[in-house]
């Protein structure tokens, strides 16, 4: 019988030359997966050096957090891009990042879309086949993170590559498996007892209590944690620390 | 006895968005290596893979172009950065392409720093140990092409990298080996026959007759085509042939 | 009883650092409004700088042309962004080339938005509302030009603004009244004898014919000329001369 | 006999995108006028919208920040641009900051060039004269502020602008006059009564005590004051309240 067993991964690297945001040396005390800015929608190249070198010496896997060209919108505004483009973008930031890595020893475990890509590739099937595509050509080896039942997924299986579903133990559900819009109040959870109980519950019993009361199906291989609000090392200390309570091995997505 | 050889390089890979440059294509069937733009001073992640697709299909070995973040000044306008940030964009660029050319089965021959960077690294130390810095930690068989003499083929060296000096046909030399200004009419050369000679010369002799008259010792590894004049990719054909006329084999910097 | 009167508007200043394109000094000869790319989608404060200039010595009226801050996409691609963020840019271009246009002793006459920004203009009143009240507050004598029918003339007339319907005699219209699609090969005409007689009826009759005979009814305050394409300062010199011709007054959209 | 006056500036409007700096609107409320960053070198149109707003409310005078456009090096780099792209910028980005004020129904008082611009300003006289040039073609009634003894004062003064002396009462001078680089420890005073007292003295004296003991003349029309640094707003108040104390009107640049 194996044992039960997450990846806890954070969005890490979203400086930008003068402009420092996010808590990413404390963070990475308590996540497996660093999913690291690659320059397009933050990051320059001397915070993604300096990234790496933070998550190599906290022993974090590191990943490719690819979006779009749109530092003034972080990303997080859709732009209409040909799937070939997207493909392209994905392709050098990926190729940029490993630079980064390799000049450390370390090689990437995995890329995890940004944004307004992120969610694009849920639900269009060309803009997923781009990435999936891209992270293939790249190197086969590489896990693709994506939201459980994405079109992202699909296409990285249909690939042959190792994919994997992320879930969000500090944000709520909707009963068709959605994130709550951030426009309503009890969107995001920052109770560190109750983002821990959910954490468990998601990896032991695969399930979730959506905002209505009803119990989801999710599959968390991984549990994304966030960095930029107050209070989310205090978070990330206190799910780490619970799931390992409750037996759970917490480890990166590849050994 | 070895037989006399000689590299032709030129940069490609110079269109951005919808703005075409260059004559990719016809210049690609008389070079040996390309040196491709890396989307900071020309290029985007779409020409880019389009080049090197471009180059694999002709035969020609690739190399990474980069440059400073100036897509305004054409990367050709010095930029005051600490030595830290030129090795950290230069590893960023080289990563990038690198990921392209991966995709095409292709490994990256050589690092060619452009315009205002190739100008620094002549005679800054610092920035010269910088941008080998960066090369050597991406790969440490990767040719670094230079001015001959200059600060960067000496840090090329000292850090244990091949470096080859490159020379400039069509362009007309200063007594001191300097290339002279473009400010003066006759800094460019096009008459097919006069380079195409100047080039034989350089490879045979490892001689160029300067502005003045006097005779100059150079290094020609490599010698450096243009591929944004009217006219040049007839020169390119003048002097590919006329160097094979001259029993001089033409081939890459690496077998 | 007036005489009939037309504006001829082409897109101008759409070069970028090194990057030539169009043919805008002699297209200024037939046109009689210039829309001036700002520097997001192309242009650089250089190149403003030289078109206003080109611009006035040819007596040609001048517009701005704001777009999405996306070089690689040339403004052509859909960004999700917030309505207040639209009005941002496109105050924030209007202002740039009216210190260029001030700097020659000119006024702006016009506004015209670019690319993806003038499609979603069409459709999307939220957009249509940003852009017109972002004109409004900068001047309310611009003219503000847009396709007849669409959200953008309806809400520069909420806003007390003049606005221009903008014609093309140089593609072909579907039954709806929309443009047909490039992918279809009798999209962009190149005859200059039909596109002058198609701008003639234009204005004439206020009709023109769809690719499928039917006949539409056009408001014609402005007709665009394309300076990107082979052939592009002829038939903008044919519609000019045969405009002329058939009695039509030629003339900037303020007098 | 005329009361003793000085004006206190700030630099704001710095933040971009999600990235959030300085303390804007606590700073205005002790300072009389506003530099705003105009999208080169920080801020981003919506940022430099908000920040016009917050000076609007807070009745504080705006002027123009230009800066190169170096986001990652938060234009504190310098680079080799020719005067005439100097102009350029510089115009574009008073033009786009004067319509965000012009929205808000404000005209602007000053400009003053940012980071690298101004310490090339000091030194260079075609830069200074370039910068000049721009603002004069733009509104010949605009303050040009600048460093006493400047390259940029004496070219604005040619051309018949007003210029304004700009004296640091937080930053230790040299001898010569130039500011303590910021390698030396004692290069910034933080020091809430020792920096009101050389403020006080600098307009009431004209004179500030350098790094040696060695007394300097300085011309302080203008005291800038941080907005970046940890209890800057209490520094603020601290000089603001100094200043009227000692009989000194804190007043904008023009009436």
């Amino acid at each position: 019988m194996s044992r039960l067993r997450v990846d806890l991964n954070a969005d890490v690297g979203e400086s930008f030359g003068i402009y420092k945001t996010g808590q990413d040396e404390l963070l990475l005390r308590y996540i497996t997966s660093a999913s690291v800015a690659c320059g397009f929608h933050a990051g320059d190249p001397s915070v993604m050096r300096a990234t790496v070198q933070l998550a190599s010496r906290a022993g974090v896997a590191i990943g490719a957090h690819p979006g779009f060209l749109d530092l003034a919108g972080f990303g997080r505004r859709e732009i209409d891009a040909a799937p070939q483009e997207i493909a392209d973008i994905v392709l050098y930031q990926i190729g940029a990042l490993s630079a980064m890595a390799g000049a450390e020893g370390l090689k990437l475990q995995h890329v995890k879309p940004h944004g307004a890509l992120y969610n694009m590739s849920v639900r269009r099937a060309d803009v997923a086949e781009a990435i999936a595509r891209a992270v293939a050509s790249f190197d086969e080896s590489l896990v693709l993170i994506g939201l459980p039942g994405s079109e992202l997924l699909a296409a990285g299986s249909r690939l042959g590559l190792h994919v994997a579903g992320e879930a969000f133990a500090d944000r709520s559900y909707e009963t068709d498996g959605t994130l709550t819009s951030r426009r309503f109040a009890d969107a995001v959870l920052s109770e560190p007892g109750q983002v821990t109980e959910r954490a468990v519950r998601m990896v032991r019993d695969g399930r979730i209590i959506a905002r209505d009361g009803s119990i989801l199906s999710v599959r968390a291989d991984t549990i994304c944690l966030h960095g930029d609000t107050p209070g989310c090392t205090a978070l990330a200390a206190a799910v780490r620390h619970g799931l390992e309570r409750a037996g759970i091995t917490v480890a990166p997505l590849k050994d």
